[in-house]
């Protein structure tokens, strides 16, 4: 793979990647995350107790909210606050988050406890999703740090199962490349977004044909690059939480 | 394969599909399809012109709305009219709907006309969006014969460039299984929707670890099952449109 | 009456009425009905107690919910739960539609459970909300028998005092006419939804002059005919409700 | 009939009725109007022009809403502007006041204008719906004389075509009554709203079974207090329409 | 200050003012209060107990809402009712009467009472929001007499601190007024709202540059005006309340 | 002035004040502005034309919106986009934005071009309203720059007339206090936001009484320290608009 693009990357290499651990003061956990120009604020907020519904059932919760800033985009979009109501993307989006993160959570080991996942985009240029699940990872496990800490996670419990990471690929002009900016995925044929643990195993594919159908063999090649991708990924999120927090 | 299933079906066996055609006396084309007990009554409604932001474009529009009534679920669902708001799950079908049927229409050969598809859930039992898929697909074939007879389309134009269909596979007990009934859904470690063409291409796919995640082996053993559905699940479209409508 | 109508009918007569019971294969009640080309599915779900504020009242609870499918009607509706909010003609029906069944029903009898009628309407030619409260009937009926069979409602209880129908009147081009289809009901001067027991006493009378206000004896011509239709509508209930369930 | 009532009256006596005509100093035209204690504010709000779908009809347009202030009623009621949605109860009386005022207005001698009649309940005792449409047929001629004077009625067009007013009737203890005060309508068995012209037809019978169904008898006396009243309320808008205003 | 204005006034000098108190039989207190053509309904709501999570608190609750009849103004406004949301101004103009109110009652005297002040513009003329904190006072004031009467407050409490009014002032041609009506409002430089306690307290100044920004020597001006106002005002609430209930 | 404060400011100091000025690659302007631990992104979006109802009045139009992210606060907040509606204080604050912005804005010279202000609290730690005006201010300015460069503003005009920021004040046990963090602002008898122009004209001024009413006395001593806070702001504004963009 020797195509070059737009910003000099190869097909297969990820756009700088950083992520601001602890950016809040507020929030129990929390990372200001980067995939080159798009940037979110992810915080996870920790809460005693559980929905009503699931009271005495022994488990934890965990969900996500996503948003977008009105301005993060290139031209100004209207607040879903303002409209009243919710988009589909965004539904989407914030669900594909929650189940995400839910997957590497023992929720029996987390105890009758609560976290919310925000995800915010203050700049998009492509992949918000994909770096909203790889930073709110982050956010969630020092959150689970400050529940074991602030003992409403039992001491030797072991609710973080795996990491989970996500990153999005597709096919500009018949070559499979690795997380697209927001120029590159207007162009893409077809648009894949993979949520893989740190252990390479799949939590969700979502691949879907923008332009022409694709037929097995892209599907393969797409694969192959996304779990290329997420291994570094799962590298970035782990030298992060290595950090003195 | 040799697994049976609660309904005796084999693992790669598909439930009993109908389609009834042009059930409705009012709308441009449709279909009441069922996969075993779940029935979908599918519309399309044809109008000449197009949203005013696509006036001038020479282009046409396709578009999908899902809902359930309240007790085609086995206790009473609140309707989202009540409500006030349309729920998340209810926007990702719709959109999902909506991107799959015009993966297969040539847009400029439609020209300035707008399809909508209404997918309405009379009776659920699992597999609701892929038959809803599946059935729009004769509706909107019908409604697409309707615009050439009433020349809003041009004669020889040929808006249809394919086929398409869905159908769900999953893991259940390690076992991947085709077309997944409610009982079997909601005990399965890993759940997949794929929509493909008539020739084959895969148009989307999205598959989900509820459960445990999924390794690359599993994601091919789905894959190749969903493959063989979708050519059974062609074969009965086609049966349908043959009929004298 | 010798005055033929479109579709050949006399001004006294019902169109055909058909009535298939148990539908829904979750429901605990259920009727498709048809008035013509108009068809209804008409479920009742009982649910073991009442709302909050009726606790420890002894007495039960039934309410409606009347809707239209988008493409129900010739050209197609937007969904009241896309734009947000229910409308008024909808509002005003569902309440017909509850008190209609509600005064046929000994609540005391009932017992706390509820009764939650949906009646949507796949298709519509005219007199929905009459045909809608004949159905409704017939699922009611079924739904209480389920709560008899499941020990909610008293073995010897009685809590339907009287059965329910209902049909449309009005006063085409100064002739008063049972029943009236869609393109009758455009150009009736007054229209009149008459709402009857089995023993022929009124539950509602709604009458509206849509051009000349109506006098004293044309009131009287129309509750005339309305009377008489009700007779067969009730005699077509009690056909259905004695199948073998 | 020479039952008397809580408040002395006799079954068919009106409650003392009065209309301060041109109340508002904002309005074309306005009456603040009492049944007893019910009081309510009619405005008539005259416009030139009318909605974009009617443009170059020739014709007007006349509609009504109804609301209630939330300290109207004995205990206080949420406003629906809070509560985000308007209710069942307030469509249906809106819908019932524009009905009624159009019966007697000739659109095409209104000519392209509109019409807004607004029914604010200042005060709840019963009857309110009828004191709407009572008080809002002054409010109206008022509107439709100012439309007249500023010359966007044509000076020989007849845009009132009768006069239109409004009573309920109702079944207590087995006598049927006139202008039920709030303590009776609760307990009536039957209620009905009777709108009938100065002439003396009928605009709109609305009569629901509370209680036990009712039968012709009973119909036929409730009509006949009904059109005794809506005699004395016709005289009373004549009155008050003949002060200089 | 001898300026003129268009009804004649001295530049502080109040328009006429008129309370007359326990207008509605309903409420526990409430006002129809004047600012000259300005014409608003207080009515005070008296409920015992708080909202949930006020309970044992051994305090109560005072609260506001505020809303214009659609023709209290020149032009009709739409209902914020039929738009399913409530404005900004709407809002602010709230939770402003909410906490003038509140700065005069001692809520440990309230005891564990809610009342809510409802403000309803019945015909405006500027200085609505100043007429309804004015008239709102006379209606809690009686209020709290009936939750004395009632037992609801303990006979020796003393929930009322002080009394509160407001009034509005502004800066129009470069002459600093008292009392704007709407056609000086619109004209004014400057817009001041100003809401004092009986003893001469400021509880509230809220004063918008509309025009130009204004010096230190303007704002003091306007201060001095509007507390001259507000001792009138306090005189003619303490004449109302002294009236025979 | 020698009371010292938690975080050790005396009463008269300013928290620390940063701006970082074209913190966003998408906005035409954008400014990181912290108060303290306050801080929010502001951004400036430039559009080319004004609404409807001002096209061919020759004048632009500035607007703002206000809006806290769920976790700027100490403990998770709701979305109002779930909420599905705006609070009372979002619009109240948003308004004032707004207003005050526009204050320092010729919008002849401005010309057929809007400005929306986005104003972000990423974290919360008091006075994000008077943060919001100060950071929003330097936005505009840059947005302002990029519409001359695009010669969406002719050369020689001078839209901007003034600069402008905002500084809150309070009483804390009889201590006027400037700039006040959330603890201090809670604990606040009296709590007033000033805003002002560099010129130190007033545009706004809203001062309530939180706790017990404020005399003149008070009032005068908070109008010094705001005016001698807002000198302050007004040279850190300059210093990051002096530096290269």
């Amino acid at each position: 793979m020797s195509e070059t693009r737009a910003d000099g990357r190869s097909a297969d290499e990820l756009r700088p990647v950083t992520i601001e651990r602890g950016w809040s003061a507020q929030a129990e956990g929390s990372a200001l995350i980067s995939f080159g120009k798009t940037k979110l604020l992810c915080t996870a907020s920790f809460t005693n107790g559980v929905p009503r519904w699931m009271n005495g059932s022994g488990k934890g919760w965990v969900t996500a909210e996503y948003s977008m800033l009105p301005r993060s985009t290139n031209s100004r979009t209207d607040r879903e606050s303002v409209k009243g109501k919710i988009g589909g993307r965004t539904h989407e989006i914030s669900r594909l988050i929650g189940r995400s993160l839910r997957a590497v959570v023992d929720m029996k080991a987390l105890g009758e406890n609560t976290i919310v996942l925000d995800c915010d985009v203050l700049q998009a240029d492509g992949g918000t999703r994909t770096a909203a699940i790889t930073g709110a990872y982050v956010a969630l496990a020092d959150a689970l740090e400050w529940g074991k800490q602030h003992k409403f996670i039992a001491q030797r419990a072991t609710p973080l199962i795996d990491s989970v990471s996500a990153v999005s690929v597709g096919i500009i002009d018949g070559t499979p490349m690795l997380d697209l900016a927001y120029v590159e995925d207007v162009r893409a044929e077809t648009d894949m977004n993979v949520v893989t643990t740190g252990r390479g195993l799949f939590v969700e594919v979502q691949g879907t044909a923008e332009g022409a159908p694709f037929d097995r063999r892209e599907l393969d090649a797409l694969l192959d690059l996304a779990l290329g991708g997420s291994e570094r990924l799962t590298a970035i999120q782990l030298a992060a939480l290595a950090e003195v927090g």
